[in-house]
């Protein structure tokens, strides 16, 4: 293991470049390269990559850190870099005090296949429109993984899932449900339904209540952005859902609203 | 209501005093005084002080906000004084760009009464034990005023949910659902079960299906910690449910899981 790992002692060093001033970097987007931080996303990362799906680039750890996680990098291809470096150093490089101490570089290898071809006949899918925050991006990823759901489609004006702290938000589960992040809305539910799935919309003023919903082999969920919601295009054209509750309150925001209508898609289905 | 307004020229105006410096006054706690931020905490705020749980205080505006809150502050008493201030002097007031332009200094009166004792024969509560982070405070909130739940006891090492941050995210329902904070986890929990209370706590490894909850007159929804969960004692001493997920993943973040719980738990006993 010592070996393996190449220490880093300045700020400036060319070959952690990717690491430097985490946070302006992430606002630019990296192009299908991303930042997985902390000892969870690393493992799943490491995971992801055996898969094909994922790459793991490089791993900056602080050197305290890297005891934690010996196992996670032995799983790692022996010619994925590993740079070690002290506190004082890998803040400088981060741009801040970075707590958790464990850094890697990503890359997401764009798949060939569409994503609806590569479903299985019983499949539940959840859509995302217009999810613009990160953190509910990441809880609609972590809820995906809880309750079993194939896949998530995010239209072209959601935000990226990849982003720091939606991956982290997620437990990493950005890099364990497929995923696909392209066209609007109306294209991907089109898309959908032509290939057999019963599309629900999630609004306060659905028609159906969710625990009503009728099971069906393939479903889709669809969730709108915090704040408008579906537009109308999309609410007038397929099912309607509601997760029953209090009147005169605020709506559920999206994050918690996808968890439970999940949790109840998937009691329905028999999937969990 | 112009006559009503009372402009605030200065940051150093002790007339507005509680409002100085928010961000650290909140951390040292304010003894039943609380910050309400925001047009639809107001809104909430002035509800809870019709019904004598709660007193508005006094109220700081953004100049330009008076006009959207007014329906708001026509339900106030008019002994209730409305500061108003122009954008350079609320931030200076504040500490911080305060984009949302509407606060208010309430106080929570307390009950003589026991909670407990105000409970109906059909009641849903929650208890949360060990609740610090106030995101999820809020939400545990949110989701208990969605869901019908009549009360929340929260132990006392719970944080605050009158703490801004907890109040925002609960949009204002910690004004709206009544609650205790004090004693221990298991003091609360045999004063209700003793009360006649089936006590259910949730863990990842739950005996019961949270689907599988027998439903009954009075039903307690107990909630731990994040990251180390309720202590050994309450759950060897009571029920234990689970929320069914998929193997291998960390378990669901309290607020996730709550909401899931409780919406599970309302519709056990059709209260949604």
């Amino acid at each position: 293991m010592a070996s393996r790992l190449v220490a880093i002692e300045s700020a400036d060093d060319p070959r952690i470049a990717e690491f430097r001033d985490i946070r302006e970097r992430d606002l630019t987007g990296r192009q299908n390269r991303f930042i997985a931080e902390g000892t969870v996303v690393l493992r799943m990362l490491a995971e992801a990559s055996t898969s094909g799906s994922f790459t793991t680039e490089k791993v900056l750890l602080l050197r305290n850190r890297v005891d934690g996680v010996a196992p996670i990098l032995e799983r790692l291809p022996i010619e994925v870099p590993v740079y070690v470096a002290e506190a004082e150093v890998l803040d400088r490089i981060v741009g801040f005090h970075l707590h958790r101490g464990v850094l890697a570089l990503g890359r997401r290898e764009v798949a060939e296949v569409d994503l609806v071809d590569r479903l299985s006949e019983r499949s539940l899918v959840l859509v995302g429109c217009g999810i613009s925050n990160h953190d509910n991006a990441g809880s609609m990823f972590r809820n995906a993984a809880a309750f079993k759901a194939d896949a998530i489609f995010l239209d072209e004006t959601s935000c990226d899932p990849l982003y720091r702290k939606a991956l982290r938000v997620s437990v990493g589960s950005v890099l364990s449900v497929p995923y696909q992040r392209q066209g609007t809305g109306l294209d991907i539910l089109t898309r959908l339904a032509a290939n057999g799935f019963a599309i629900w919309t999630l609004s306060p003023r659905g028609e159906t209540d969710i625990r009503a919903i009728p099971p069906a082999d393939k479903m889709a969920l669809v969730v709108g952005t915090e704040g408008e919601g579906l537009p109308p295009v999309v609410l007038e054209r397929f099912n309607s859902a509601r997760i029953p509750q209090s009147e005169g309150l605020d709506s559920l925001n999206v994050a918690m609203a996808t968890g439970i209508a999940l949790f109840a898609m998937a009691s329905a289905v028999k999937r969990i």
